[in-house]
């Protein structure tokens, strides 16, 4: 399978998430639990990985398995960085407006560049720092409120802890990623096996959130395994089916390609959504989701072009008096 | 002189015309016929222009220059086109509000890309085409209107004729541009003998146009020689002076850079115009205007600096397994 078809696959998937969301509530409501969701999710991913996984064992006996406690521990990471996450991400919402904490959102762009090149020693060239920075910006120019728009707090009131939280967060989100391509990497064990493993304490981790919840609600509304399938219509499955689903193409994505083609499917999933909502929903399109578009191609280009197709130079500046060739070869040796 | 001085300083100099216009005016009028501003800097690049080549030709005897009619006459063609693009630029804000005009304004930057290709026969990498629409990109972002601004009339529910009136306008003003640079370019003539022929030709058509509006005018406010300096200030003079130099620096590039770099130069010029509003006349810094300084900047570099700057390409891809070198190289060979 190539990379890229998984990455358009991870982009298509993603960009239906939001769409299949807002299908399965009624009247603007949830009829289920929304937090029995992302727990579902990693139980079908962990029966689906070690079926696979069974599968490949039988298939060829060569399967590579680490099963040294030093090595499986390791899994629970991700788990442990993206539990930090939702508190921090809890915290910043008490500062930020949503449109604010969604406009820092786009900072984890950045940041994945940033600890891909420090944590995973990855280097990237100049062209390929200023597509990623581009790509942030892209996304966020398509998020600018448009005049008319109802909400309209301004972006640089918010007290400074909101900020600096932000920052943690987008810090936090790309640690998890980075990580996790740490450790899919980190040996040619099989990735199915892998997988068992991180969605071993996935599901832990989610449950036991599900159970510290109804702790914290004092059980007004019984056990969460007695509600886990209430209310859960056709579209619910399929929001559960599909966040289950770019979870396995995205851990594909951690061991044969890397976080960067994850950062470009998912931000090229948020415009897609957008482009969506403008046919689903009817939503007025905006001058900056058009921007947006056009900024987040060129640098889908630019960081992955082959450098041959960027700059087939000319050969030499033509049709040209001598002054002008002096001043060019200048600019060259200049700037 | 190095041409990315005189960019700078056209930089500067442009950014300040739109300040010292403001300040220029007292209660938010003008005193002083606003009209009369690009004749008196026609006729100052004219008298200066025929200055310095006087100089020149006492200073070198070989100074070149061509006097005959079949090449003098081709001067006036930017006169004639300006004269158009004016009354094309007024039909076409009978259609498009002014917000919309300034923000279609912007295809002039791609515009000016395709004629320069077309016309002049200049190659540009895949990177530099991309650099420019970056740029029209970068400068449309900054215009956005923002939440709360007062005017917010829809970008997308002009006539369509307005549209293609305000293509026709980019174009034109394109075309002007390129064809003065082909001028400039042409032969080796001196700069100050071709800047007395663009001039003498700009000072009779804007003198022209003088007449033409007292005549239509019905000759309500005399004739225009008798109020040229009438309500000027020491202001109304700098903004004559700014005016007259910009043109300069202009025709200067025009012959030893080209159209691009003044495109760039007129582009940050406009970036900065907003950036000293936020100071002078304490403007609220929008999102958007932040986003489109950055898109500019990233445009900038990738047009002008050299391939290996941007492409420090890595030796090879470390620390990672084979199934990840495989897939770069696949993704190499494919994309």
């Amino acid at each position: 399978m190539q990379w890229y078809f998984v990455a358009l696959l991870l982009t298509f998937l993603t960009s239906s998430q939001g769409i299949l969301t807002t299908l399965s509530q009624s009247n603007g409501k949830y009829l289920y639990d929304y937090a029995t969701v992302p727990f579902l999710a990693e139980v079908f991913k962990l029966v689906l990985s070690s079926l696979l996984f069974w599968r490949e064992c039988q298939i060829s006996p060569s399967t590579r398995m680490t099963t040294e406690w030093k090595s499986v521990r390791l899994y629970v990471v991700p788990s442990i960085i993206y539990l930090i996450h939702n508190n921090v991400q809890f915290a910043t919402l008490t500062y930020l407006d949503t449109s604010t904490y969604q406009i820092m959102g786009n900072l984890k762009i950045v940041t994945t560049g940033i600890l891909f090149r420090l944590f995973l020693r990855r280097r990237l060239s100049n062209l390929q720092w200023m597509a990623i920075i581009l790509l942030a910006v892209g996304t966020t120019t398509s998020q600018v409120k448009g005049c008319g728009e109802a909400s309209c707090d301004s972006l640089f009131s918010a007290p400074i802890q909101g900020y600096m939280l932000g920052a943690v967060s987008a810090c936090l989100s790309a640690l998890a990623g980075v990580y996790t391509e740490f450790l899919m990497k980190k040996n040619n064990d099989s990735l199915y096996w892998q997988n068992v493993q991180l969605y071993t304490f996935g599901s832990i981790f989610n449950m036991a959130r599900l159970v510290l919840d109804d702790y914290r609600g004092g059980y007004e509304n019984g056990s969460w395994w007695q509600r886990l399938f209430n209310g859960y219509s056709i579209t619910t499955w399929m929001v559960v089916l599909n966040l289950g689903s770019t979870g396995l193409l995205v851990s594909w994505l951690m061991k044969y390609a890397d976080n960067i083609v994850k950062v470009y499917a998912t931000s090229m999933a948020m415009l897609l959504t957008m482009v969506w909502s403008v046919y689903l929903f009817s939503f007025m399109p905006t001058l900056q989701l058009f921007l947006g578009i056009i900024i987040c191609m060129m640098s889908l280009h630019m960081y992955f072009a082959p450098p041959n197709m960027l700059l087939d130079l000319p050969p030499q500046v033509r049709a040209a008096p001598e002054s002008l060739k002096e001043v060019t070869v200048e600019r060259r040796a200049d700037s």
